[in-house]
């Protein structure tokens, strides 16, 4: 392993850039450029669609101005992070002051890139919606559905384009040296990224669980029904968490996945592995536009997925073909060739074009491997979700006991699959694992060739449900039309459970490989140790995170369980601002009596206001938990606990992610199931039973899921930054226990403090004044 | 960490045995026995005792009946696991010749123990049950609560006597080698208490949900009426799942610390090391009879609980002032003085005897802390228990998402109360990695002491459970009586829920102790290694467990996901044997109208023979997952991912079985405070909705959960008995091959077979069919 000493040696030397590696940089950033202004043409048509009657026009302006005031807000309440955080990076010791200034400002770059692919992707959903539910009313499903996806297609190019161009900058200006900026550049993008997913998640769970709870349970008046105050509110939830908060998830799951495979790269293949990185990922921006074009449906497509399964599989295939020719034109022949790799590295005989293809081509696999999967898992014509319907009729219980248990085994399946490839990738390093971890952060950079297009599908999911919420609401589209949208919305379930799993593979291969970076972090510090330092280290002043150290099998058990408080408390929080959602619209219904016979309207803009107040609030304490307990376990227990913290918090997090967000799945299709007329259809015991287990997915894989992706990242990136510090203070107590002391302190408070907001759906309005006396807190 | 290496250059010594240290480990045997006899004078107090009227008495003797035709299947089933293992074992290399024998030996000791408490334990409860209902229907609450205590005394007995005499009589007869034979001793008993957990749980849950759904759901008529074929089923699965298999799992928990502490006591101890942690739990063993007895309710106590408690925490301080008196005896001051320690040990200047008083010390302090906690999590009138009543308002969803996220959230408590107990006794290691994992071990043996008390309690529980079915199945008891077993019954439910979380603390304690006796098998195999062996290691060839390689952390990520694949198959196993009790109970009906008027009686025997031989079916899935994959990790992956694969396991898991435990004990005490008048009470929605949270929590709690606590221990034994071959066959490509493709093509198709058999509860008779088709996999 003495070529990652070599690589920890090496760190700070400058790497030459020389003119042809320069110009395929500039490149790079010329094609994110590009696909920017594809964007920009895909917004273009989008708009000049028709946008259907005038009340359809009024509910989408509602929603479109709640969703802007909700991000407007959480921007501000964000804000705050994107100035503090940039001070602290500069006190930590790591790198020159060069490095450390631009680390932080490429950290608000990463953060300011990613609020921006959320809110881009977010503006034009909420103005696609309504054009969607128009084409379906007027032109058909073909015309809808193009709507839709290329709707989507905005949020997949600005993904692609500005991850793109935020690396390649780095890389232009900071070459050698940029690998300690990219840290900052990801952290910036993850912190972001997790803060929208958990806030956009909470709001609208809140949103759809309150509205279900009051609207179906309670008054028995259906779905997006325009009597219940909380339906623009779970509109709004759409874009706000599965649109803006997703496109922010998947932003950051490509800026991270590149940060560690140019990290990587450096240590691996010298010079070479600081550009091919980049052209693996550029390629998949051509293909993604491909893609993206690929999906427009035929006249013998059976079904939309049809359309969308196709512009996927043929971008993954062109993409493997270019990246192919990509690596024989670019890379040479012999380990020896590359410029400035490491001594260890040079002296291997494996060709390193095929080194590379063949770790590009295991990210590809493990992306058509989890969309299979995972459709196999929640897709309503599979046996997973046939038997989930079936068990419906002994009542919710046995509905709740098979989802879960197909959501964990689903989920071991999924990391098998992950953990296969990651081996896979491990195996081309021929037993070197600085190679090793690279061809891992490759088959990353595979992966992320098919972000434009998964983004798209994505995004495809809420604006199509949407679309129907219009439709309902506005009751201007029935017949074929209304068919056209439901059919939609049932392709956007899948698209979105097919997204979640490739989020979560992405963290996986990204923190994997970000384990380079924490060993060359550890040993760098370690070679310029105290005396002191070594003595306080004991056995641990030579680098080994070994899980056989009872304090490393401490750290790793704390990893798993960050993982497992995390979701309770995301799920607790979507509880407790589903409570007040549920006062609300009661309220609404005493206070107006008229809303029933359609005489008065409810107040849709308060419930948009509880949801937003309520899910910024909520959202700190998951993000304090997930800054500061790596802070918290470097500093107490040390590196290596902290090392065996991440490897927990990688392989409880993958379980637990895959298994909310497969579950949830898998519940809506069921529900879906009986809604078409299975086990009694609509309105039967079977049906009631469904829309439980629905209820009980909702947080799950809305919520706390979707949002363990950012937070894995956020920790790894954490822990990084902190390694070098928690090395060179290991023999200074002060320091040592004041950093612990501080971030268990907030930590602990800011649980305690959550939980005394009376929990749960209480019967009083007990609730709501609990939580208004505590309401500062979180700002 | 050299003492490591000196530890495993010394293995095969022998370690003298002198006089004065032969004649305490004969002393240990001694109050072994005596525990037995101890136990043998309760049955007598118990089987005095009336046993109240004949109707009481006939339904009692059906359940007995069930138990012991169950019991006797069960053993005829897992005989052939006792035939086979102990020659695969003889085929390891391990240990000299003799050592290979006796453990092959001591496999079958185990295991026969093992059963042996299981079935004692059950034997005596299936008589208990009758006459605690007796007693409190003629002498009151206090009589009837002794008459159960003592139940519970005669397993708490057998457990700590058996385990104790087991590890005696090792070390009397193999002396220096007894590691090795204890390793056989520790795995017999942990695969037996596997099945057992496994096959009693999901015969339990499989009726106990069954008759739930039949009767109270579909037919409206109350738990435990004689109406329903499914009572009897349901009462024999309290005993066989709640009695013998937790009984048989507490003995593996003693037996398997006990391993692990005389071989970690070995290498860190020395001679003094071997008799040590015999001298703990010897303690434990005379405490546990003065805490029995204590447990006599007095004239001012408020409830059942606190006479347990007053018992526990007395016998919890007398161990702790033993212990300080025996390790002042015993121990030397200083570690040059110990017998046979390796130079690194003799050279630490600590106090042998603070060391060793401070680890107990841990174990005890979080045996009680854990008593605190889960006390608080599960208890009706604490605020989690109480939360989840509240949202039974808002209906079952609500119920299913607080019960979650509660569980979520105190598994993290509980795991960081475990964690800080292994950080807490390494730190006591001071630097020297060998006596820290002495440190944890010792911790285990503190646990230990408290043993014999908590099987006690824990038995407790179904025998009041059992006794209040006979006395509602009879109508013989009414009025103060029926108050009297109600609420017995709901002490019942906390203790069974602090027992599961003591019983997981174990298996960390000991997994992690057992890590170093991995290590030691791993580096004594790597001293002889050939050149192959070397180059086919790699980087590996020096001992590391370390994550950041990639092959590690995919090791850790498939430990993890076992865990959730067996949670999974777990609770689907249940859901499909409950399927098969709702068609058996539904046909009698049908057949015989005369059952709901009471004019014919349904037939229970064939519900319990449903349960029988459904549940030894479903429970070679499970079983051969947790024998075979780590066979697959070791021979496919290495040795390094296969100690990742336990450091993974054993993360999870103590997260999964804690969160599993505690969110069904809530369900279920939230249940109970609706039925004590809160909400609505019984027949409200509100009641309903726990309702369904109970029946959620039912495979949660009572199979699944409790079944990881021995599954952890299977897998690291297995690990540890192969490490040796798996390092020795590294270059050998055909061996690895075939070991891996039979254990994965095994393990594959047990799970494919298991799914098969139509899943879930299907509203045709398909799936008994299919099931029988199947039928003869899991024999």
């Amino acid at each position: 392993m003495s070529a990652y000493h070599a690589a920890a040696a090496d760190e700070g030397a400058a790497v030459a850039l020389n003119g042809s590696h320069l110009t395929l940089v500039i490149v790079v950033a010329v094609v994110a450029l590009l696909a920017l202004a594809v964007a920009g043409g895909l917004v273009r048509e989008v708009l000049a669609a028709g946008q259907g009657t005038e009340r359809m026009q009024n509910i989408a302006r509602a929603v479109q101005q709640g969703a802007a005031a909700y991000l407007a807000r959480q921007f501000r309440t964000l804000a705050i992070f994107v100035v503090i955080i940039p001070f602290l990076l500069l006190l930590l010791p790591a790198g020159s002051t060069g490095e450390r200034i631009g680390r932080s400002v490429f950290f608000v770059v990463g953060a300011v890139f990613s609020a921006l692919t959320g809110f881009i992707g977010m503006w034009l959903a909420v103005r696609g919606n309504v054009r969607v539910a128009s084409a379906a009313r007027e032109s058909g499903e073909k015309t809808a559905m193009r709507i839709a996806f290329r709707t989507g297609g905005v949020a997949g190019m600005f993904t692609v384009g500005l991850g793109l161009l935020g690396a390649a900058i780095v890389v232009l200006v900071y070459k050698g040296d940029a690998p300690n900026v990219l840290e900052g550049f990801g952290f910036g993008a993850a912190l972001l990224a997790m803060f929208m997913r958990v806030g956009g998640g909470i709001f609208t769970k809140a949103a759809d669980v309150g509205a279900d709870l009051v609207g179906k349970v309670e008054q028995g008046i259906p779905e997006d029904d325009p009597r219940n105050a909380a339906t623009i509110a779970d509109n709004v939830g759409d874009n706000v968490g599965d649109c803006a908060g997703m496109a922010a998830d998947l932003f950051e799951s490509y800026a991270v996945t590149l940060v560690a495979s140019l990290i990587l790269g450096k240590a691996a293949f010298g010079t070479e592995g600081l550009v091919f990185p980049l052209i693996v990922p550029m390629i998949g921006v051509i293909t993604a536009v491909i893609g993206i074009f690929t999906t427009a449906p035929r006249g013998r497509d059976r079904s939309g997925m049809a359309a969308i399964n196709r512009g996927f599989f043929i971008s993954a295939a062109i993409s493997a073909v270019l990246v192919a020719v990509a690596a024989f034109a670019y890379l040479p022949s012999s380990f020896a060739q590359l410029s400035g790799a490491s001594a260890d590295v040079a002296a291997l005989t494996a060709d390193p074009r095929l080194i590379a293809i063949g770790a590009v081509l295991v990210g590809l696999v493990l992306a058509s491997a989890i969309q299979i999967l995972t459709g196999y898992f929640t897709e309503t014509n599979r046996r997973p979700v046939r038997e989930i319907g079936e068990s419906s009729l002994t009542g919710p219980a046995t509905v709740i006991l098979s989802g879960i248990s197909v959501g964990l085994e689903s989920a071991v399946y999924s990391a098998l699959l992950i953990g296969g490839a990651v081996y896979g990738a491990f195996l081309l390093g021929f037993g070197n694992v600085t190679v090793a971890l690279f061809a891992v952060a490759l088959a990353g950079t595979g992966l992320l060739t098919t972000v434009g297009v998964i983004v798209s599908m994505d995004t495809f999911g809420p604006v199509s449900d949407n679309a129907q919420g219009i439709a309902e609401m506005s009751g201007d589209v029935e017949g074929e039309g209304a068919r056209v949208l439901t059919s939609l919305d049932a392709v956007g379930n899948t698209t979105k459970a097919i997204t979640k799993g490739i989020a979560i593979a992405t963290a996986v291969l990204a923190a994997t490989a970000l384990f380079g970076s924490f060993r060359t972090a550890v040993e760098s510090e370690l070679a310029k140790a105290s005396q002191g330092v070594k003595d306080a280290l004991g056995s641990f002043a030579n680098f080994s995170l070994s899980v056989d150290a009872p304090n490393a099998l401490v750290g790793l058990i704390v990893g798993a369980a960050v993982v497992f408080l995390f979701s309770g408390l995301a799920i607790s929080a979507v509880g407790r601002a589903a409570g007040r959602v549920v006062y609300e619209v009661r309220e609404q219904f005493r206070t107006k009596p008229g809303i029933m016979d359609g005489t008065e309207t409810p107040d849709y803009g308060r419930v948009v206001d509880i949801c937003t107040r309520d899910s910024l609030r909520e959202l700190a304490t998951p993000g304090l938990l997930a800054v500061l307990t790596p802070i918290a376990v470097g500093f107490a227990l040390g590196y290596a606990p902290l090392g065996a913290y991440l490897a927990g918090a990688i392989a409880a997090g993958t379980l637990m992610a895959v298994f909310l967000a497969n579950s949830g799945g898998a519940w809506d299709n069921a529900k879906k199931l009986v809604e078409d007329g299975h086990h009694g259809g609509k309105g039967s015991e079977a049906h009631a039973a469904t829309v439980i287990g629905d209820t009980v997915g909702d947080p799950f894989k809305d919520t706390a899921g979707p949002a363990i992706n950012p937070l894995i990242k956020v920790m790894n990136l954490v822990a990084l930054l902190i390694a070098p510090a928690v090395v060179a203070y290991a023999d200074n107590v002060a320091v040592r226990v004041t950093a612990t002391v501080v971030a268990v302190a907030v930590v602990v408070g800011a649980v305690v403090v959550s939980k005394r907001r009376a929990s749960g759906i209480a019967p009083t309005g007990e609730a709501d004044q609990a939580s208004r006396a505590t309401e500062p807190v979180a700002h």
